[in-house]
């Protein structure tokens, strides 16, 4: 397609073109606006700019025709032959900002809007954002936001603000797209940006060589937390072994339970099964350890017992280079509707019915929090630091090589469970991105997602480790982020779901005072203002040379007593949703007394942070022991904000 | 000065001008260069635009002279009379990348030269770099590296390199400023950058009301840490006071030692003079824990006694607002020439004669890193950590309200004394940003700077706390990088004077070693690539399965005997500078076993990441007691390097 029939599609389509007029070869050039480019059009030129064809900053009809000229004399120097079927395009030039609007197909995420500031900067500022080309209103706002290049549409130094027009640019290329199937890829490329809006002043256009690749709808599934009779296959009396683990964590079930090992006996006195012919009940859920060559058969015999979910923990599928035998859990699970987890997990777990079916930690805290995880050492760290800061969880999943459910089916389930209130995500590659997307779009719980593989190297070590597709991060971020998920910098923010919006220091110490307001406000909290009657009451509580603003500085004598009446105070204070205990070692520090401030109920959470080292042991080991969180670096402190 | 002036006073400092011409007003416009702006130039009017005074790209005579007609009847319509003095300037417009040069008067920093992206970009994306007007021409291309921009500069995609005119243009503008010290401020905006050049196509200068203010010299000190006599008046046998504890660290001091309290009496066995006239023989040092209404006497008092360095540890001085008595202490030790460190601090030590002045901890370990701060809270909690971790000083000073001594005189001394090797500082406000910058830039030793107060609040919090202005973060950032200075993003990495550039990590997870490849690499680290002989060793160590790639992944089911092994391997490679064993709680970790390790002398850093909670809290006692470093998070791990 030439430039003047592209020009003419996208006008068609909505999209503002500057004036243009085609020209044959020999017709003199007349036109009611310059300045302009002047630029030959043939099949036979590629490369235009290679063989002298473009001229630019034309003033009037005498230059625009001694360009002409120049033209032919340069296209015949490059001893092109054109015909009659060849032209001229004169184009309007346009002054404004230049912009860069395009469509990538990408592998994870398929089609997707890259916007942002265009020319030679695009590459030096990177200053682009991602858009879905199934996003909404909002979620095109939240995205362009993220620009720097944005703050010149929102009426940038009294500029008149154009934001709806470039939101409506953008569903023009939405609509674009949709309407047009057979495109792949396409960039308008110099977008121009001024004050009648944006001006579409070149485009390149690639077509697919198939005319369609619609990505498989998802699977209406049966809920898969869902669990009356549970199977543990491969049950081991070895404490070795994953199957011990997971047999005696499973014992806290509510439901039935049934031990199967092929050797039979007993496991801490149940009956163990020999084979699943021996079980007459449907059994719903099955959890399997057994050696992965014969996990395939295992289903297969599950199935006529009525199985629907299917944990598998086995190793050695994808992982170790068996894409075959993931197949065909993925053939099973559609034929029968089968929701299967993994292979290569470290299992499940559900509050309501106490079901453990992890080989991690035995004793989870019950809560609003369901946790998934794509590593299964991720998540048995996560675990433990749980357990030892008293956090509880409604769900945990560990996701595995994700054969058959993937992130966009778990998220999708865990959005009707009641018991869930919250949901945390670690991943390192995904599958079907747009699933995905619209899975995180539909749920109205607050989410969180870590990343693993932002560089080239982890995405390299996260490939070799789940054979998942990693990446690329800016772009994974930015489509997150315009769905409402918080992506965070740290996989211990995963265990915290609440933002804190208001946040109140207390200390003893001005200067670790100072830097933990820098690492509140660089998170995006804020520290709560402290009005008229909170400065009173305090002033009433403490030395007069107190900081007399937040962080609260209670000055470096503080001891416990001081430190008690300054969080009673603040604990009433009705803005105030976090508070922070920031004790350093000053000479007559009592800092353990300072903690076991915490063993009493308070109204809002408060998190200690104990800067130091040996001087802060004691406390630190008395928190631990009362499964209470507890910071020991500033940093650390924040990462959860 | 009009711009045509301004022009000839910048073409003949050595900068490149556009071609232009300067014609009366009635005289016809005449040029051999087009297109070019014509404007007016008159005293009388100030903002050109405003009048209709300006018109852009005009390509020759006729549209020249359109536009001074047009020009003038506009001016006529303002009501503004023109005379023959003022008359037009027409500038040839020059194609290029707008750029933006300017001098700044910091309060802190004194003269600054900002350069970058220019235009409305300039605001949008602070794409600007700091320069000091003194520094040479590593620091100059250090400086402009940092920004995004200067890969236009080093011959991006094909085009000429020209780093070489950048750095001769910033030259040219240090010495325009310097042979022109009636200059307080001048903007060149924009520069225009292409294949020719830099072009200052326009610029405004400010003049100083005063002619001179040039910056004080700094006076040659005597050595401050030559201590042979050491005085501690204020000892004190009360537990609860910070003398007590001063004159209880002070035992351990090799020189000669002698205690003052007015009471008189003893303390630990040793002598309390009641007052300084009991004491025959020179004092040299001398540090101050009485209240500070007697400081100013006390020091009078031991001025005659021969004391060259004084410690004032007592606070209620700037920080409450009594500014008298510090311009006080300024006057003495100007007239005594005496080394001031504090008021408001927390003291002193030095390795090589164990000579502990703090009121932190007693058990500092002895090594090469100098530890200055400027809140003694930061240094007592980093005392403390260090203890913990066994990590040792030389040098430990806290600087407290910086009466006297500041970071330039510190620093300046550091460098030349031979203990130190390294030297971090942590740094709130600072006064005399230019003698700062120059004892930076002749310092050879590695050099670290935290700086607090990054957000508007925190320095909000900071100046309550010191009384010292914070400045502006990105230009301190920017300024102390470009002398060489590693700027690091929490106080713990103040601990860790090493630089690591190959890192290997043995690790029993896939998902954690994914993770801290990514915090590697952000922190501008390198893995150490794995050699085919490296390879060759650990194959013949590890199970198939390992990871063959550096995280080395020696799998899930890994042992103390298997971390053993791989660690003896790892060791032993040449290119290898720092290990991390990253251990995460599977079934089968015998993780205090594996720190145990730790105890051998290893010929490398060995650092322990124990991701987890319960699971690791006796690996992470055995360590703690051991005063080995320990990470419990990834990112804590990564902080430092």
């Amino acid at each position: 397609m030439v430039e003047s029939e592209l020009f003419s599609l996208l006008s068609k389509s909505g999209f503002q073109i500057p004036p243009f007029h085609r020209f044959a070869l020999q017709e003199p050039i007349s036109l009611d606006f310059y300045p302009i480019a002047l630029k030959i059009e043939s099949p036979k030129i590629v490369h235009k700019s290679d063989v002298g064809g473009v001229a630019i900053s034309l003033s009037n009809a005498d230059e625009a025709e001694a360009a002409r000229t120049r033209i032919l004399s340069r296209i015949a120097e490059h001893t092109i032959t054109l015909d009659s079927s060849d032209g001229f395009i004169a184009t309007a030039m346009i002054q404004g900002e230049e912009l860069f609007a395009g469509v990538v197909n990408d592998p994870i995420f398929g089609q997707i809007i890259l916007f942002g500031k265009g020319g030679v900067l695009l590459e030096l500022y990177r200053d682009v954002c991602y858009i879905d080309i199934h996003a909404g209103e909002t979620e095109i706002l939240r995205a362009i936001r993220t620009t720097k290049i944005s703050k010149l549409f929102e009426g940038f130094r009294g500029s008149k603000p154009m934001m709806d027009q470039i939101v409506s640019f953008i569903q023009t290329l939405q609509r674009f797209i949709k309407e047009h199937p057979t495109i792949r890829e396409c960039d308008l490329n110099p977008v121009i940006f001024n004050a009648n809006g944006l001006h579409v002043v070149d485009a390149r256009i690639e077509y697919h060589t198939l005319t369609s690749d619609t990505p498989p709808t998802q699977r209406l599934r049966s809920n898969f937390f869902d669990n009356r009779h549970v199977a543990v296959i491969g049950a081991s009396n070895d404490p070795n072994k994953v199957g011990y683990a997971i047999a005696h964590n499973a014992l806290s079930f509510n439901g039935k339970l049934s031990l199967v090992n092929a050797r039979g006996g007993t496991f801490e006195g149940h009956r163990l099964y020999c084979s699943l012919t021996e079980i007459e009940d449907v059994i719903d859920t099955a959890v399997i350890t057994i050696p992965s060559c014969h996990v395939i058969e295992t289903i297969e015999a599950l199935i006529p017992k009525g199985a629907k979910n299917i944990i598998i923990v086995s190793a050695g599928f994808k992982e170790i280079g068996d894409t075959r035998s993931e197949e065909r859990l993925k053939e099973l699970a559609e034929e029968y509707n089968l929701n299967i987890i993994g292979p290569n997990c470290l299992g499940y777990y559900e509050s309501t019915q106490s079901l453990n079916l992890t080989f991690g930690s035995s004793s989870i805290n019950k809560g609003s929090l369901a946790l998934i995880a794509q590593s299964g050492a991720v998540l048995s760290s996560l675990m433990d630091k749980a357990t030892q800061e008293g956090i509880g969880f409604s769900h945990i999943l560990s996701a595995g090589n994700m054969a058959d459910m993937g992130f966009a089916d778990i998220i999708t389930m865990l959005s009707a469970d009641p018991q869930c209130e919250a949901i945390s995500l670690y991943a390192e590659g995904i599958q079907e991105g747009k699933a995905f997307l619209e899975s995180l779009r539909s749920c109205t719980k607050p989410i969180r997602v870590y990343k693993a593989g932002k560089s080239p190297q982890a995405r390299k070590a996260a490939f070799s480790h789940t054979g998942n597709l990693s990446g690329d991060y800016p772009m994974f971020r930015g489509l997150l982020e315009s769905v409402g998920v918080k992506m965070v910098d740290s996989i211990e923010a995963l265990l915290y779901a609440r933002n804190f919006e208001n946040i109140a220091v207390i200390t003893n110490a001005g200067g670790p005072g100072t830097i933990i307001t820098d690492v509140i406000i660089e998170r995006g909290s804020k520290l709560y203002t402290l009005s008229k009657n909170d400065l009173e009451a305090l002033d009433a509580l403490l030395p007069s040379n107190w900081s007399r603003n937040n962080p609260i500085d209670i000055i470096g004598d503080a001891r416990s007593e001081r430190f008690e009446a300054a969080l009673q105070c603040v604990d009433a204070m009705e803005g105030v949703d976090l508070i922070y205990l920031l004790i350093t070692p000053q000479m007559m520090t009592d800092t353990l007394e300072i903690v076991r401030l915490l063993e009493r109920p308070w109204s809002k959470p408060v998190f200690p942070i104990l800067l130091g080292g040996a001087m802060m042991s004691e406390a630190l080991l008395f928190l631990r022991s009362h499964s209470k969180p507890c910071f020991t670096t500033l940093h650390e402190a924040g990462a959860f904000l």
